[in-house]
């Protein structure tokens, strides 16, 4: 059965006359306007959220790392392993744009590589210049970007006579001084996530650009170039870090006689201590290694396990040693195995 | 002189059509839409941006800190000196529970105490454990939450069979392994802002809620209470931690006798060390504390700055030590002061 709808009649109708006025009302362009705003902020308060909660909020109490995966190996740049290069500054100001003109120059990609400084006891304006160095690079893209830069600073309240500072007294204690700095630094820098430690001194002029890979590529836990003395005005280079050292047994007889407690130190004409050293071996076999008892750390590459494991710089005697002699001689105790490359150069400046 | 302006005539115009053609275009609902959408966009870009800018964006990439005023003194809580609970663990499921219930009545502000834990080459589910407790104390309002959580592991693929886990014979390589988690515990949870470390195994169950500012207000570098035995289903007592010992005259000769490299353990008939103990010391002199030798680390109260000063766990023998017992002969050695409290009670499970 058809139904017969009827129209209603067109006359005046109070209530067909209120429901155009709320129509137009709800029509015009101010609530169109006002409608589109609402919708717009609600839009982004939604993807606002969403960005926050893609971030993780509760991680910033809660951090879970499996650091068993975590491996240094001779493909460090192509297995993307993380390097933390550490430096140790004391009044270094006039240094530190040739530093990063020099790492800049590394072939590692620089986003697999933190840096971390120590400013200790300083009196010009090494704090200042790095936290400029650090606004700058922040500006490059991601890509170019380092992983991190950390700007730590820590007195010890410690400042030798810098006319006995190279002098052969007053190197126990301020040697002692330098591996607390470092140990700080270590301590304060090293992340669950890093594979590899590169200790560099500040006023390390020159070096290869491949100079990572090629240490790298000998997969040793502790391995140095050889430092020579970057001569100013003129290339001619001279042995500089007697402090990368292999026992013999000339200096094994030594240290027997005088016990393990009396500290050693290279490259002063008091004590002739007979050990071998890596600047006085042959320069042209490429990259042959020599086992090596104690190290400079001018320039050393550590796999970040042997610190992971409690190796660090002894601020005490250990072995006849401290600081970085003293943690190439606690590496061998522990296993570790620790050696330099003659044939690869790097250059210190001639600064004392 | 006045100028006379001639009012333009309002025939037809082909340019005024197609200007309020224009005009409506723009005053269209759709036009208003459009508009208004587009403003608030640009409102809340610009004001998200801001909010953007008040995080500190740059700090994720350079990270500045000043370690000169982290202290550690008698006045810990006070001070609002942060501490860092580390617990190293190896299928310790049953035992977390407790460890927990027991942490959250110690007399410290909770938003003062970091909590980090190693698991290493475990089978039970004490990962999942931590994190369901994690993820539940995360929950509490921010003044009643710990500072931080981090739940690290490394596996060394160690597994002593448990029989020999605790003879004599299995010591050296047992003690070793577990150095070597202490350290990479140590190495990735440690920050640059922890004034305290507090060692505590997951099975000490017993202390009182006040240990904390007992142990800080005796402000040595390394302090420890005496550990006893819990003897299950009554109160009685029995000495447990035997690693915290005082060399003694007939100790020294015997050491004198076989050298530095061989390594003594506590606590086993096979070898009488003649060592005075802390378990054998009266426990009714209040706070009064004796220096000690070696320590074991069921519970050990250490100031931040001798970790961050280099001292570790030893993982090969040093002065007849490796591990706790180690530790403490490093931090002697470095010139820290370790010390003992007999009165201090902790009551560790009889779990083996």
């Amino acid at each position: 059965m058809a139904r017969s709808y009827s129209k209603p009649a067109d006359g005046p109708s109070p209530a067909r006359d209120s429901r155009a006025r709320i129509l137009s009302l709800l029509t015009s362009r101010l609530a169109v306007a006002l409608a589109s705003v609402f919708v717009t902020l609600v839009y982004c308060s939604f993807t606002s959220l969403a960005v926050q909660q893609s971030v993780p909020t509760k991680d910033a109490f809660t951090s879970s790392y499996d650091l068993t995966p975590i491996q240094a190996t001779s493909r460090g740049p192509e297995a993307k392993e993380k390097l933390l290069i550490l430096t140790p500054l004391k009044d270094a100001s006039p240094w530190l744009d040739e530093y990063f003109e020099n790492i800049a120059r590394l072939n590692y990609p620089p986003n697999l590589v933190s840096l971390a400084f120590l400013v200790s006891d300083s009196t010009d304006d090494t704090v200042a210049k790095l936290r400029r160095r650090a606004a700058r690079l922040a500006k490059l893209p991601k890509a170019q970007r380092y992983d991190s830069i950390t700007i730590l600073q820590k007195d010890f309240s410690f400042n030798l006579a810098s006319e006995v500072r190279h002098g052969f007294e007053g190197q126990p204690v301020r040697r002692a001084f330098i591996a607390r700095a470092r140990n700080y630094l270590l301590s304060a820098a090293l992340r669950w996530d890093h594979a590899w430690v590169l200790w560099l001194d500040v006023d390390v002029v020159r070096y290869d650009p491949n100079i990572l890979s090629d240490l790298m590529s000998i997969d040793k836990d502790i391995v140095v170039p050889n430092t020579l003395w970057h001569l100013e005005k003129n290339w001619d280079f001279w042995g500089f870090d007697r402090n990368n050292f292999a026992e013999t047994e000339a200096s094994l007889d030594l240290l027997e006689k005088i016990g393990p407690n009396v500290m050693l130190v290279e490259g002063y004409r008091e004590l002739m201590t007979n050990r071998l050293h890596l600047v006085d071996m042959p320069t042209h076999l490429g990259l042959a290694y020599v086992p090596l008892d104690g190290i400079g750390c001018t320039f050393a590459l550590v796999k970040a396990h042997v610190h992971r494991e409690g190796i660090t710089f002894p601020t005490y005697v250990f072995e006849n040693e401290v600081e970085t002699e003293g943690f190439a001689k606690l590496a061998k105790r522990a296993g570790f195995e620790v050696v330099g490359v003659p044939g690869l150069l790097v250059f210190h400046a001639q600064n004392h």
